[in-house]
């Protein structure tokens, strides 16, 4: 392990109607003016926006929207948002939705109170000074970011999309209702279940230390998404399947699993590059990249491989050498990411390679990415090509 | 799952010279007036007390000590820590220990700003108003009371034994260093396993629900104790093993791996009965009521135990039936916990039959225990008789 700080100060709560009985509660003790976010009007169909508001007339608070935040949210929303803030002496920001919508309420909660270009935040070119507080309600099992205090945002005039993480920006409080997640449709939660076992990946393939819970903790976590994701395909309205989904989507990335370890998170870096130039949504493009990153690397260690073949696929290793159990498990990665229908190829969405060269500079415009191994301009390039 | 909140906003800090670069820092966040509270010594024998004084003086901090905690701590202790407090105008409890001195903390922590008598906490006659702030320093893998807001404290007088636990006591910081438990005794070094291995099999017992993930995070955690104890036992300086079974101590009770089930509890219950009149050391009277537990309740649901088998124990189930597979994995824990020298019966330490009648009616003075399966007193006796 490496040493560790770990603070994670989200208050979670889980389960049916837990809504009903303790949003009002939790909002009240920040104040009774409400920043309401939100993206494309499914809490408009399927009853929550109607639940929600109601609770917050309820109970005296008096709120202002920002509707429509994007599936890879803008930084001129994140604007929008900030301006509302600041206009209407906001106390709360209440974000509604998946990670998007909760990663632009993050945008917004450090922007209300930041003397600057909230843009520079996720740049490095300066320090968040603070942060409205922020409550979620999570709508998709996918990003864990009701319960972490990283969120991505993309600058579409400049083709950037950057994450950023401040103490300051963990939820107060989130609520996860699977009955949420009913009606997500099927792509997006196909989404979401690739971005939750990327993010179990990107642990997994961690800088080589001593940390043989944590481990454990990662492949429990993988198996429980691959046995879930087809119960909840097949039936979305499985609460006991949409339930354990978005479990496993929170765990993946609260902290919990990780701790004293560094993960890879090159994936996610290349991944972040397709998406600020074509808008693909994340979870497909790291259903593309994960295996092809997978094969471009695996002589680096073909016994965390064979690892993820033996205890998470559970393939009988015996008589096979590592590399060969290696290569198991990453055609297993493969036909898992087929069999819930994710992308296979930068084709699947149009991309050929006239960006190739621009989208392998950018991801490693702060230096090179990985630390399961290290990836220069050219390495990222080679995947990409791969992942036509 | 059932339902949940979850919030554990302990600040954890793992690791070789966090202390040195840290405790400064976290102590003066809360004043400059602290109460160190420690055990029997062995923190000034292995250099701790130095380290922490010195940190201590160096940060302008004035301390003052309550020295002595017993390995079950006691009522009258935590009193003379709650006097200290009042008489000082204390700001900061530091507890440096293992969990005994960390649940006195605790206890000082809520008795010192409580009106009345921190007893009545204990026995639920009154609820806790607040506490001091706790940083903990942790010396003993076991209780996971550095990440916890649980505490255990004995009323000699009584000859009770009794938990409790309240939002405020959960330390505001920790610092667990493995080297700290390098000089730890063999058998304190036992007792920890046993007891760290008890929470997670109370936690594996939980109140039937679909929980899958939590079933794999508490086997996880087990596996690793089971791997990691003997480690340490045969090297009590090999860092990777102190380390882990540390972490694996502090996973096992800090709630990440039990949010939405509810444990059994019932073999701890009957062990504070045992500890209460004979004053054994708490993980080694739980080495001897699991197993017999295990055996009392086990056709309650074979399957769960079958799973301990093939799970944890990784056994072939092939041909095998569940009760077959349930008696295989009781009969490995029995062994394991003889292989590394913990107790198996009562005998071990002197104790016969004449207090069994009244541990037993003691341990379902507030109702029947456990949830795995509902225990009255006559089931208690009877697993007690199996102790003998």
């Amino acid at each position: 392990m490496q040493p560790f700080r770990f603070h994670n100060p989200t208050v979670l709560y889980y389960g049916r109607d837990q809504i009903e009985q303790h949003l009002a509660e939790e909002v009240t003790k920040y104040g009774t003016r409400v920043l309401l976010v939100y993206g494309g009007g499914s809490i408009k169909r399927n009853g929550l926006y109607d639940k929600v508001t109601g609770i917050l007339r309820g109970a005296g608070v008096t709120w202002w929207e920002l509707a429509g935040v994007e599936p890879n949210p803008r930084l001129t929303t994140v604007q929008k948002g900030i301006d509302l803030c600041r206009a209407h002496d906001i106390q709360l920001i209440l974000a509604v939705g998946g990670g998007s919508v909760l990663d632009c309420g993050k945008a917004i909660a450090m922007g209300a109170v930041f003397d600057g270009n909230v843009w520079d935040i996720y740049l490095k070119k300066a320090k968040p000074t603070g942060a409205l507080p922020l409550g979620t309600i999570l709508t998709l099992a996918a990003t864990g970011s009701e319960m972490n205090a990283g969120g991505v945002i993309t600058n579409w005039e400049t083709k950037e999309k950057i994450g950023a993480s401040s103490p300051y920006t963990f939820p107060k409080f989130s609520f996860c209702d699977p009955v949420n997640t009913f009606t997500v449709p099927r792509d997006q939660t196909v989404y979401g279940v690739c971005d939750m076992l990327a993010h179990c990946f990107e642990h997994y393939f961690h800088a080589k230390t001593h940390a043989p819970l944590q481990v454990r903790l990662i492949e429990s976590v993988m198996q429980t998404i691959l046995e879930y994701a087809p119960k909840a395909l097949e039936r979305p309205d499985d609460y006991d399947a949409r339930e354990t989904l978005m479990y496993c989507s929170t765990m993946a990335l609260n902290g919990m699993i990780s701790m004293g370890i560094q993960g890879d998170w090159a994936c996610h870096a290349i991944e972040h590059e397709i998406s600020a130039i074509y808008d693909i949504p994340h979870g497909g493009g790291l259903a593309i990249v994960f295996p092809n990153w997978m094969d471009y690397v695996v002589d680096t260690d073909p016994s965390r491989f064979a690892r993820l073949a033996t205890e998470v696929f559970r393939i009988d290793p015996q008589g096979r050498s590592d590399r060969d159990l290696a290569q198991a498990a990453i055609a297993r990665v493969r036909a898992f990411f087929r069999s819930i229908g994710a992308p296979q190829r930068l084709a699947d969405y149009g991309i050929g390679e006239e960006n190739l060269e621009r989208m392998a500079a950018q991801a490693v415009r702060f230096g090179p990415i990985g630390r399961f191994r290290r990836l220069e301009k050219d390495d990222v390039l080679a995947i990409l090509r791969r992942c036509l």
